[in-house]
């Protein structure tokens, strides 16, 4: 593709939801759900950032819609919109193999394309693609992250741990299954998992930065403590065979970050709530009056690591 | 500022809107305005591209929420709140800066803050500011670029090419009044004249890159001719006191951009609508069957420049 007028001539193909009006508008419309609230997020990609940039193009597109709708999901919403603020850089076969990507991944995720904006950067920048999501979800039944109560158990509802080791074999660290690295490059968020739990939740988030981060974060929103039993963390058959499920292998996927699946502060009750039979809904920990996190396994307590997830530096 | 959290933590100094949830949770709900319509945009700013390098933080933080906002009075919708995509680049004073202006511009178009993301750039990587703006507008009366009608006039609703004298100020080519710079560094797109104008209009957009790139867009997505009378376009008196009033100063004023009034397809008795004693009105041109643009003047038929406008190129 040549420049802008291409690229945004092959956005087309995929905005093709009437309120996007052919992207020939400076604007799209939509008439909202009725009796539903929105539920809105902004996420940015940066390029050695964010992705290392020798991932495909196809799965940044993928990842840049993946985690604004696990935003989605952490709140119960449904996706109804999305606007892509997409930087240019002069690599029009890297432009074209992103938008194929971005079609594919607005497809699965049921979002429609509606608008957005694209800039040339001088050459040399790193790309920077952001995206606003937009959903629409239950009035009242929208869990924020700080609602959690003393008490409540700590739930994930995936296997922690697989996109932190996707992520060392795409760097070349570790030779693995091609399951790990997609589970790195192109996360499943459950928008459905997450409407079906929103109701029961006290908090809800997703799991970006790591389960540990994330879930300090829960309780710090709170204003409360939180402990994680770190032999009840979830791992993949696929991450056990790779890395082990020793407690420093348990560390490193509590950790990694990039794992999109939902963290939920609720009491034990939630257990009970119907489910698909693919869903799991694991505790890992509890939440108490004070302030913190703490760890412990079948060892006992456990120190915290130096580092509990991913705080917004470079990639290696 | 020291990083992201400080810089966040400045932000929830102007994300009061109880949407927002302090800026703790990863997204943001709003119920909407019922029996409305939601209005959604998408406008970046990349430093060296959309603003001078030299440009001061508290004019880039206002310019950016300007152009979201005049996005949002092209289709006659009152803003109801932004989603801001940040970049980082370790200058906590430029910053802190941004963050004052931007509290400014929110304030100015009642524009409520409710959420976004901060990223980190790698040094040396220019800016780019991403915003979505959310508006609201009557079901129906959300005038589209494309509905122009043969016969139709052409209006635009203030003086055109200040800004483009602004710019010029600014690089230090032309000495002139405060005023054109401001013209530049502040828009102020008028919210209140759009909504007032909307149900009236066949087509409607913003004079974001040229009175003449930005006709000959609404004509194209209207399927029609477009000529304009150049004697028509209104100048401002500081801009004739500096650039004068010929074919010249006229031709640089409808190709300079940056104007952020409205531009207007309807019919002549929309000149009989009831508007603020402030507000112009002026008819600059004319639909016609057939495709293009045409100029004319007291002198007769003026052949096209060069350049219609801005076309996303880069920032002398």
């Amino acid at each position: 593709m040549a420049g802008e007028a291409d690229f945004i001539a092959a956005l087309r193909g995929i905005a093709r939801h009437p309120a996007a009006r052919g992207l020939i508008d400076d604007a799209a419309v939509i008439a909202p759900p009725p009796g539903r609230d929105l539920v809105l997020t902004h996420d940015a990609l940066v390029e050695g950032v964010h992705y290392l940039p020798s991932c495909p193009p196809r799965d940044v597109a993928w990842k840049l819609v993946a985690v604004n709708v696990s935003d989605l999901a952490a709140k119960g919403a449904d996706p109804i919109g999305a606007l892509m603020g997409y930087a240019l850089t002069g690599d029009a076969g890297w432009d074209a193999e992103f938008v194929a990507g971005l079609g594919e991944a607005c497809a699965h995720f049921a979002l429609p394309l509606l608008g957005g904006d694209t800039v040339s950067l001088p050459p040399g920048a790193p790309r920077v693609l952001n995206l606003t999501a937009i959903g629409a979800a239950a009035p009242g039944a929208v869990p924020a992250r700080s609602g959690a109560v003393a008490g409540d158990r700590l739930w994930v509802t995936g296997a922690i741990g697989d996109a932190g080791l996707g992520l060392r074999i795409a760097l070349g660290e570790l030779t693995g299954p091609a399951s790990l690295l997609d589970a790195y490059r192109r996360p499943r968020p459950d928008v459905a998992l997450g409407r079906l739990i929103a109701p029961h939740a006290h908090a809800m988030a997703d799991i970006s930065d790591g389960l540990l981060i994330d879930a300090r974060r829960m309780a710090d929103a709170s204003g409360l403590a939180v402990d994680i039993d770190l032999d009840a963390v979830p791992l993949s058959r696929e991450a056990i065979a790779l890395a082990g499920s020793d407690r420093r292998a348990r560390l490193a996927a509590a950790t990694a970050g990039d794992d999109y699946v939902l963290l939920i502060a609720a009491p034990a009750t939630i257990a009970s709530i119907c489910l698909p039979e693919s869903a799991i809904l694991v505790p890992v920990g509890r939440f108490a009056a004070g302030a913190g996190i703490t760890l412990h396994d079948g060892g006992g307590a456990v120190p915290l690591p130096p580092r509990l997830g991913y705080e917004h530096g470079r990639l290696p």
